[in-house]
Parts: C-alpha cells; sequence; structure tokens
C-alpha cells in the first residue's frame, strides 16, 4: 500500500542519495507558454532519469538479507539503469533481462553500471518465464517498474520536492504536468501532492496515439493503447496503466494530455536552448503540452516533470532541428 | 577592491536571485579521468551561464539614483545577456553595444531579455568611443565583463557554493578547473576559495592558442595571446587577463591548462551523454582538461567549473558527432 507516509519514509531514505533536482524556469519559456513555466529537471537525476528514485526506493526498502541476495528487472531503458545503480550503491547484485535487440548503447550503460545483463529474443521467448526461473534459482527480488508500492512511493519523493519548491517559488495553485507511462511516477506525485500541496493538480501527459492512461481517464477503466510497437517517446510507452497506479491516476488526476512526436521534439529543442537541460522524447511530452497546449492548462503558471534524459544523439540531433522554430 | 568581505556581501544579494547550480558527476565520468569528477554546472545559472551572478552583483550593488539612470555594457555574448536580465530584474534600462555582425540569435535574445541593442562596425568603429559617448549623454553606468570589483564579487559566489558543496560531497582537497577567459570567473573562486576551503586549489583552462592566462602565468607578466580572432571557444576567449584580475590569479591559481577545440567538443558529448546538460565550448574547456589531461591534474578528485551553455544548435551537432568517441 502506497501512501504519503511510504512516500516520506522513502524520501528518507533517498536523502543524500538520490539529487534533490532543480525547478527551472526561464523568461523565454514564460513567453511561449503564456503563462509561468516551471520545470522539475528529473534528467539530472542520477542515471539520468527519475527512475533511480523509485529503484533506491525499493532496493533500501527490502529486509537486508532478502536484498543481499540480489535483485532482477525487466526493462531495455531508464529503469534497468536505476535499478542497476541502486543495486551497485548497496553492493548487490543486479540482473537486468534485456531484449536482446535493444539499443547496443543502453546494454552497455547497464553493464557499466555493474549489472548482469541477460538478453532475450523478444519474438521467441517469454521474458516473465525467464525472469521467474532466474529469481527463483538465485533468490533474486524483483522490481517492477510501476506497478511496485515501493518504487511508486519513491517517485513520489518527486512530488514532496515540488510542493516545497512550488512554495518557494510563490506558486500555490498550478496544474502540474507529468511525463506517464506506467503511471509510477504520476502516482506518486500525486499522493504527495495530495498531502503536501493540494492546490497543485497532477495531470498525465503522454504520446499522441500512445495515450492509454487519458484513454482509460476518460473510459473509467483500464483500456490499452492497442498499439504494438513504441514510437519515439519510447522510454514512456506501456501497454496500459497499471492496477495499482491507475485508481490513484483516477481518484487525483485532472484529465490527460497527449502530445504529438513533433512537440516532443519541439519541446526538446526549447529545454536545450532556454534551459540549457537534455530532454530523451518521452521525457519532454509535459514540456510539450505547457508549451504548445495552453488552452488545455488552467492558472498563471504551470509546473513540468522532466522525466529523463536519456537519448542518443542522433535523435537529438532531429530536436536540434527543430530549434529554429522555438 | 574585492575580497572575500565582498564577495560574502555580493552572495548575500544574490540569495534568491541567482540558482544555486547543482554540484554534479557520473562513475562514467570518473572512470574516464581516473579520478572523481564533480561538475558545478552553471550552464543551468539564470541566462546560461555564471555571468548572470557578476551583472546582479554589479547592478545590484549600485546606488538607487545611480542604477534607476541605467547600465551598460560592451559584448555580444552572455556578459550582455546577463547584464541585461540582471537590470530588467531590477527594473532599470540596459543598453549594450554589440558588434552588427554578431549573431542574430544573440542580438535576438538580449533584446528579448529586455535591453536596447546598439550595434556598432567592428571593423570601422570604435567600441568604447561610442560606449562612453552614450554613458554620458544618458548617465548609464559602465559594467564591464571581468575588470570590475563587484563582478568579480559576484562571481565568487560559485567559490562559496562549490566549497558548500564539496564538503558536503567529502571532497575537502582537490584542483578546481575553471573555464577562463578574462579572468573575473577564476579570481572571484580563487578569493572565495582560498578564504573558504583553502584545500581546493583554482587553475584556469582556456583553448589552446588563446591561453593567454597561462602564459601569462608562466611570464609573470601580462602577455596577450595574440591571434585576431576568437576560435570555437569564443565565449571564453579574451585578448589578455585584466589587470584587475592578473595579480589574484598569480597569487592563487596553479598553473594553467589549454585543450583543444576537439576535446572541447568531446567533453561537450560527454556532459551531454552523462550529465544531460548542454554546453557551449568555450563551458566546457574545464571538463575537457579534467576527462582529457588527467596527468596534468592531482588528487582522486577534481571539480570542474562548466561556465555557461548558450550554444548555437549547429555547433552542438558537431560536438554529438563526437559522442561515440566518449
Amino acid at each position: 500500500m502506497t501512501d504519503i507516509a511510504a512516500i516520506r519514509a522513502a524520501a528518507t531514505r533517498l536523502q543524500g542519495r538520490a539529487r534533490r533536482t532543480p525547478l527551472l524556469g526561464s523568461p523565454f519559456l514564460d513567453r511561449i507558454a503564456g503563462r509561468r513555466v516551471l520545470v522539475k529537471a528529473e534528467c539530472l537525476q542520477h542515471t539520468g532519469s527519475f527512475k533511480f528514485r523509485g529503484a533506491w526506493a525499493a532496493v533500501s526498502g527490502l529486509a537486508p538479507d532478502v536484498r543481499a541476495r540480489g535483485v532482477i528487472a525487466y526493462s531495455s531503458g531508464n529503469h534497468a539503469q536505476g535499478v542497476a545503480a541502486a543495486a551497485a550503491g548497496h553492493g548487490v547484485a543486479a540482473v537486468i533481462v534485456m531484449p536482446a535487440d535493444a539499443p547496443a548503447l543502453k546494454i552497455a550503460n547497464t553493464r557499466a553500471l555493474g549489472a548482469e545483463v541477460v538478453p532475450y529474443d523478444r519474438q521467441r521467448e517469454d521474458r516473465d518465464a525467464i525472469g521467474r526461473r532466474l529469481a527463483e534459482e538465485r533468490g533474486l527480488t524483483l522490481i517492477r517498474p510501476f506497478d511496485e508500492p515501493a518504487v511508486i512511493a519513491g517517485q513520489g519523493s518527486v512530488g514532496l520536492e515540488i510542493a516545497e519548491q512550488a512554495a518557494e517559488a510563490g506558486v500555490e495553485a498550478a496544474d502540474v504536468l507529468v511525463c506517464c507511462g506506467g503511471g509510477g511516477l504520476t502516482a506518486g506525485v500525486a499522493l504527495a501532492l495530495e498531502a503536501a500541496a493540494p492546490g497543485l493538480r497532477p495531470r498525465t501527459v503522454e504520446p499522441q496515439d500512445f495515450d492509454d492512461t487519458a484513454r482509460s481517464l476518460v473510459a473509467g477503466r483500464i483500456v490499452g493503447h492497442g498499439r504494438p510497437e513504441a514510437g519515439l517517446c519510447d522510454a514512456i510507452v506501456t501497454p496500459r496503466p497499471g492496477s495499482i497506479t491507475f485508481p490513484i491516476l483516477q481518484r487525483l488526476c485532472g484529465p490527460g494530455l497527449a502530445v504529438s512526436d513533433r512537440d516532443a521534439l519541439r519541446a526538446m529543442a526549447a529545454a536545450f536552448l532556454r534551459l540549457k537541460i537534455v530532454l530523451e522524447p518521452g521525457g519532454a511530452v509535459a514540456l510539450a503540452a505547457a508549451l504548445f497546449q495552453p488552452d488545455a492548462i488552467e492558472g498563471d503558471a504551470v509546473i513540468v516533470v522532466a522525466s529523463g534524459g536519456n537519448v542518443d544523439p542522433s535523435v537529438f540531433a532531429r530536436a536540434l532541428a527543430e530549434a529554429g522554430g522555438v
């Protein structure tokens, strides 16, 4: 069960381990958006995304004898790096089950963080079966990427920091736009804001055509986006919201937003030009909504969670090509 | 006269105005450098460079009736934006004398920050004469970019923050590599460290062939680099160190370092990949020295001031092309 007490406990465990990322702004972004824009730069978190928080919270929350046997995760991306770094920080083993065709850089990064990478064939093998077998054989604990109370609690530390930083910036009422995949980050932020800053309203932002959470919020039940591929914003694409996360989103979030790939690239360019931070496409969708969908947002200010910056140079070059237009 | 009292006073005026930028690190950078690397990310400062600090310190330090008449600066780059933003923040006029052939984006940015841009012909007109005439006619106060005690004091706030953040990170002895143009940043940092963290030794880093400060430190007197152009690292190229800054550097700094353009681009790529920050070439030279000249540095840790991130997309694309090699 994830609640504000669990989030505060996770935040205590994260003290001095996760970075307290800055809340950035620029008059140039304010001008584009027509309101004040404050950007929580989680790309500056260890391993380049907020995922480190949930991973650290989960690993640090295990009983010492359980933790000592190691942890396992299925991920090709940010969660893998977060779990690898959190396990390394605790001096325990991490096994990451990863598609054999994942980008070489991601595999290399995960290995460089000290994890054992177990590749699997996306077409022919069952990831869950491989993971279960390894977990049983070695006594590893599975760290799920979002539908995991300890992970949600760790991501909630983003919300506690936003509550404090928004108050310091004089913002008491605003939409808080969160890049949303399975909903772990948004659920954690939503629970934290409910307790610590009730004037701040969380809202999910997803890539167009992959907006399973927005559709589920409208439908009042979990529905998938139904697409087999992941697209440009792959870091935050999941088939459907989680069964733990969705009820939290349903209770606490405003209507979901969805943005085009082009606007995600334009938001990356704006962050490059005006904030000097590197965002991945999925990590830029919330900023894209803030900048380019002003009519869908209420209030004099908007807070954006820029969730990650793990982007290939070739994709970033595409964003730079949009810099003339922002 | 700039001393630690002036720096502390400037830091107080900057409280809540300048960002306390984070001190970032990554195990990947540590591996390249062979020691722990801590990066003070001044590219995340308002206007994208440390220059905002000195400009704010100078404008905020003027007598109210003097300040009300406005300020003037000669600059085509980061100092211009810093002065424009600092003046706007005080609600006073800023006039920026800028080469007519400066990049359009820089002129547009400076105007967008509320400054009046006065263009001049680099070949045929005398910038100082234009500035003096405008200053006299309108009663404007000239804010020099580095040879100005109040500006040096403002830049010194970077050093006070490094002293605190290095202590938090458990680093008591290290070289502190500072991107160096006229020496305002390095002088301020050096004075701050002398008082607040005497185990941290400041050192200048410049672009190869434009290393007038390193040469001056060797010669024991101010010498210029003697080149008419500015090169890739233009943001930090000045003809020679300042007459106020140089004696401070001479007293407090270790030997100067110089890096190639290619290494500056590679350091930009490393910062993109591992820290998710945007650096301009001149803002990356200190990181380049930390990563690629390990034998020139002493100790288990090195601290780097990444001074700015105002880089054109086309130049950043050149850095991205180096990403495979770092």
